[in-house]
């Protein structure tokens, strides 16, 4: 099963080149893609579906290129269609498109829903199935496996049960390898998936695959559902990439098939790649990450409740379905004004600091994150700034720069752009440095002058940028005299960190935020010598 | 049922302002819960749980103030725990609070996994037991309704049956309206949650509710799964916000709820306006939002496949599993934008415009929203910008000033505060008008001395003020060079409008919404004389 020898009970096959790619927002190029190949390998998936070679002349050069990758686990897929209606299959372009791949595996979609038939192809429903069966003993004749997608196969057997039957049969006989049945349009319920399901295991014994979309929020569960009706193989996308509301996402599917299912589809101990795996796609793929994402989310294990968090320090499955390190996540505490001390406590503790909730200056440092977070400072979406709050309390921090003068001029004209510059000069190891940097707003030019004026003393500052960055207004009512809290999330080649400010001046905001963020990369590294 | 004489097949619950503001970076000010509270009546759910006054103070001044909203459909609920081990309930502070919210119904969360019993309660199980039975007892007493939360019901019934249905039974005696299991860590599967389900529906007659989070991305299918069985209070919250990874999407249960298992549980003909609420909420509560976010996403009906929009040109049945109308959203073609337009020309003839869609000046304007609407501009939230374009396309509008020269000067000096100046020059019916002011912030300062330049020649404009100021990064992966939309709100005596910005240099951006939000009231003026 699967690819070779592997004893797995389950294989993924994960569409995310090819599906994911129709979704809003994300196109790869050939390097990205195999980028994402090594990397899906690295996870251990069983299928790569790499593209379309027929409608997209740039996935040829992908497969081309895939042997440079020496992948370990996963065999490559190259997905088409069957051949025109009244063509011969010899002639298709389609068809020539996927030998032209070289792949071992080929996916052929092919309609199972009658009303497509006459209406999107606008052919006779016995054509369609001479379509499919060529097809398929064509690739088969040229030694592939074949994967035949039943496109709009709940749709279709819901409105005409037996033709959709049909077309599996015709697959089926032709030598289909797999048979994948497809929820296209991602409205189905569980339970009607399930009817559906059972009914085609009557007439099949041909190994089943399952495809869904999540149009209505089921497809993890549809996928699952699959699962312990005993299909053998499912179709997804890393992160559920995919067309409208996507694909069925395998970073949920994946652990729950393993952890609660206790169905193998991973090798040994690769399930603990996953949150890398899912991040590392969505940095490719330049896809927004959903902080509250089942499993890999950077908030999946974040708690905020104070109730929540003293239970956690005593009992840490009180609030927790898994241990997240089993996917490679990590449990977050977060300081909040909902939460009570314990948050802190902890939060502390994790940084080796001595704090004792009887001594002084324990209490000090309390009171002083209690005063930030009343003036609107929020500390469980920036770390960083959390963390050198702490190491001041303790003693443990320094300033690697001090600001002597900084001015921002923004000018604009009648018909003509708007221009922003910051001037600034720094104070740094005893030595004045004074620069000025343009950029597309005042922030951004802020935030280059800064870089200008510290690149020669930290030269890895350059390893650094920011990820992201957020304003929010936190009193409205106020006009454009409200107070805002600037967050800010930066990376190196190493982690991630966010870091806040709060300020009636937007400018001010985002400087304290920037010098933390700076400070802190600054203390990291003097740490680690 | 629910809230009286309505006719729903099942009661949703709305906890958004509760366990849903324990979601990472959420934070609700009381202004933020009565709006969010009054929307989420609009949209006509049976129950809204508006906080937790025994644990944080704030909620007290929501349930004081809620009685201004004038609701229609919802009832106000306030959450808490059970008394506190070994105390009397009439002495316990956290129940007190709830009496002090004067509102007509409570929930009380009570363990029922005898291993938070132990390990997070450190009492026994008949304490335990107790503690549930008198403090629903004296609620009882006092004239409310009372929901029973079972806390982590699932993972307790797995670990000791007998026990979690003793919890209940000790609940429904002591008079409870609703028993509502709480999949607390949010980990089961749905056939296991069918299971219990079953179990406790044959040893009990009080009316059941389901509450669930999403760790293993099951929360929505849970819900449905529990009403299939027969359970008629659902409790989520909009966008699926809480703790972790949320709880149940209600914006994904309520449309699965009425167009796919037929069952009642909003008001006849509310649930078209289910995008609009999610979307709304998702502004307060200032949460990015998902673009495939099932049925109320921006792309939720977006169609890119070459072979899905040809279909659906033919027949959108073809790739769309619901019409996208029935839950207020709207089909997207990405290649060729066909859509929306029907909302546009309704607005446009609102105002008495001569719009036709064969003609030139129609095309050209829509062409115009979309151009952007594809930079970042969004009109749904700007109606007065939205206006002015109208106008400006059909020749009904005039400028009442032209910036000639704008520059704004920030300084920040060494443990010194930080000014913001504006210096602006305008032409104003043929005079040149200069002036300048300083501000809180650069944004401010603007803000200051446009006024100031304008007053002398309408000096109605101080009549006018700004109500709320919002800022949101459109590209955070961009850092500080990130593009970013500014919404603002007016106000003068009479009426409130929004406006719109959008630029990669929040000034630019501001600039842009103050000048159409000032163009809009002197407009508005000209036209009353």
């Amino acid at each position: 099963m699967c690819s070779g020898d592997k004893k797995l009970d389950v294989c993924i096959y994960d569409t995310t080149l090819r599906d994911g790619s129709q979704g809003e927002g994300l196109a790869f190029s050939v390097e990205d893609k195999l980028k994402v190949a090594s990397k899906l390998d690295f996870l251990g998936v069983a299928y790569i579906e790499g593209g379309w070679p027929g409608s997209n002349p740039k996935d040829l050069e992908f497969f081309h290129r895939v042997p440079e990758l020496d992948l370990k686990n996963a065999r490559i897929s190259a997905f088409g269609s069957t051949r025109r209606p009244g063509t011969n299959v010899k002639q298709d372009t389609n068809v020539k498109a996927l030998l032209d791949a070289g792949v071992p595996v080929v996916a052929i979609v092919g309609k199972s829903w009658d009303f497509h038939v006459f209406r999107a192809l606008e052919t006779t429903l016995e054509e369609n199935l001479a379509m499919i069966r060529e097809t398929i003993s064509y690739l088969k004749d040229m030694g592939l496996e074949v994967v035949f997608d039943a496109e709009h196969f709940f749709d279709g057997y819901k409105n005409n049960p037996d033709y959709a039957l049909q077309v599996l049969a015709s697959a089926g006989e032709a030598g289909a390898d797999w048979l994948v049945l497809c929820d296209t349009n991602g409205g189905t319920l569980p339970w009607d998936l399930e009817e559906v399901i059972r009914a085609v295991k009557k007439e099949n014994s041909v190994p089943l695959g399952i495809h869904v979309h999540n149009d209505n929020a089921c497809a993890v569960v549809n996928s699952l559902t699959a699962v312990r009706l005993g299909i053998t193989q499912v179709q997804g996308t890393m992160n559920g990439y995919g067309e409208r509301c996507g694909n069925a996402d395998l970073s949920a599917v994946i652990p729950n098939l393993e952890l609660k299912m206790k169905k193998r589809c991973l090798p040994d101990n690769h399930l603990r790649h996953l949150t890398e795996v899912s991040h590392y796609v969505s940095e490719v793929a330049n896809m927004p990450r959903h902080n509250s994402q089942p499993f890999v989310g950077y908030g999946a294990f974040a708690h905020k409740g104070g109730i929540h968090v003293s239970a956690l320090l005593k009992d840490s499955l009180t609030y927790e379905h898994i241990d997240p390190e089993a996917v490679g996540n990590r449990r977050r505490v977060l300081v909040s004004e909902l939460s009570g001390i314990s948050n802190l406590l902890n939060k502390a503790r994790e940084l080796n600091l001595d704090v004792n909730l009887y001594d002084a200056e324990t209490r000090k440092m309390i009171k002083k994150i209690k005063e930030l977070e009343n003036e609107g400072f929020q500390f469980e979406g920036a770390d960083a700034s959390l963390e050198l709050l702490l190491r001041k309390a303790f003693g443990q921090y320094q300033d690697f720069f001090q600001l002597q003068n900084l001015k921002i001029l923004i000018e604009k004209r009648e018909d003509d752009g708007i221009g922003a510059e910051a001037m600034i000069k720094l104070k740094v190891n005893d030595e004045t440095v004074h620069t000025a940097a343009e950029g597309d707003g005042p922030v951004n030019a802020l935030d280059n002058a800064l870089r200008k004026a510290l690149t020669g003393f930290y030269p890895f500052i350059e390893s650094m940028h920011l990820t992201d960055y957020k304003v929010r207004v936190l009193d409205g009512g106020e006009g454009t005299a409200a107070k805002v809290r600037v967050l800010i999330e930066s990376a190196d080649e190493k982690e991630t960190w966010s870091t806040v400010g709060v300020s009636e001046n937007i400018i001010e905001a985002s400087w304290q935020a920037l010098v933390d963020s700076l400070n802190y990369m600054l203390l990291k590294r003097k740490a680690q010598g």
